[in-house]
This record gives structure tokens, C-alpha cells and sequence, in this order.
């Protein structure tokens, strides 16, 4: 069911800073920073070969990921994301395996347009799983 | 510098549980169970088509993610892992940006048979990198 991993979402206290050792000290091709006011932060893109890290940095305290830099000061992997053919589908086979989708349970637009849902970390050897439908 | 991906690696309580939770609920391709025994751990490998997911146990207390599973009991996301061409080179690009390489500062044998290294993660907002030579 799951496909590819589309990114790893990383929280970090200073995006600037962050995109600098991703380019500098790493030597990745990072993108120009952008906000998306929806999801509550300002984000730059590593775009690796395979895949791509997002790092992202809290727009305020009311973004989602501020009580986890609040736990995680210096910041820390905050999830991944894989792709499914079909989210609903996929919603549907793992909550009648038991795992429980957060929030209502229907799926958002997420950072790239498409929809999306996040399972919750308890029902995944606490790792924040986010489930993107792939672009058809 | 930093190409490929090469994998996530997610430290669990109970291996077989996890790979029976990512074969069955998330309907992923996931290798028999290899035990490694000079890494101290038992993995499965989840294989993504762009990328792979590992899922590692401790063999005993004395393994390096035993202090991880003591601090995060239900297991979490333990590290990331990127390719790079020349190792040394890297880890000579990294050190000379003030990243601190753990350990002698020498390459191991990684899991794949491959030369490794792993950067502190107070250097890297919080995650654990590993770097891996590419297979040539």
C-alpha cells in the first residue's frame, strides 16, 4: 500500500540557519524559504536524488510544531511521509487494522496541493506518520 | 555533497511486531529479520521504491539504541542516512565547517558492508546523520 517515501519532515528552531548547513556544510540543493500560513510555518525544501527533507520552523506558538520544538529545543526528525495511490482507501484498510487517523479523520490539503492525513504516533513505534495520495 | 537517501532507521521495542505492523497494515514489502550482531541490533528492512525504511531492536542492553528505546519506550526515529561519493572528504568538508564526527573520526563498516559515519546530532538541529560511501 504505502509507496514512496516522499520527505522527512524535520523541526528546527532557525529555518535560516538550518538552510545554511544543509547547503553549506552539507552541500544540498535547498530551496528558497516559503510560508504556508495554513500549516503554521516557513519551510525550505533539501531536494535530494531519491527523496527530499523538509525543514520547517514554527511561523508562531499556535503552529503544530511548536510544542514539539518546545520538547525538542534544538529540533529533531518530526515525521515522514509516504505516498498512497488512494488515501481513502488507505484510511479505510488501517483503521480496520486498528491504527487511528488524527483529527477528523478526513483528509487535508497538505503542503504540495494534495490530500493528506497523519496517523498517530502510538500505533507507530512513536513515529508521526503522514500519508500523502500521490499525484496521478 | 550529500546524495542519495539511503534510508530511515526506526528504533522499536519488538521487531517482529513492527514488521508484522508495516507488512499488514501498511501493506509494505518487508525483508526477513537479519540479526547484526556487531551493530547490536535485529532489523528488518521495509523496501520503499525510492528509498528503505530500517527497523531495528536492540540485541541486548549494551546496543547503541538501548539508551534510545530507555528514553522513547514505544521507539521513535533514530537517524537518517545520506549517501556521499568520498567519505573522507566529506567528513574532511564537515569538520573543517566545525561539524564534530562521532567517535575516532574514522570510517566503520556500516550494516551494508560500506565504509560510515555518523555526525553529532547538537550539530544537526537534533538528528542523527549517517553517512554512507556509495557502493561504486
Amino acid at each position: 500500500m504505502i509507496g514512496r517515501l516522499n520527505h522527512v519532515a524535520i523541526a528546527v528552531p532557525d529555518l535560516d540557519a538550518a538552510a545554511a548547513l544543509y547547503r553549506d556544510s552539507l552541500g544540498a540543493d535547498v530551496t528558497p524559504a516559503q510560508i504556508l500560513p495554513a500549516h503554521g510555518v516557513r519551510l525550505v525544501f533539501v531536494n535530494l536524488p531519491n527523496t527530499k527533507i523538509e525543514l520547517m520552523e514554527p511561523l508562531d506558538e499556535s503552529s503544530p510544531i511548536a510544542s514539539f520544538l518546545a520538547k525538542n529545543p534544538s529540533g529533531g526528525i518530526h515525521h515522514v511521509c509516504y505516498e498512497v495511490d488512494d488515501i481513502l482507501a488507505a484510511r479505510d484498510h488501517l483503521t480496520a487494522t486498528g491504527a487511528r487517523v488524527l483529527g477528523s479523520g478526513e483528509p487535508k490539503t497538505g503542503a504540495h496541493g494534495l490530500p493528506v492525513l497523519f496517523l498517530h504516533p502510538k500505533d507507530f513505534n512513536g513515529t508521526l506518520i503522514e500519508l500523502e495520495e500521490a499525484a496521478s
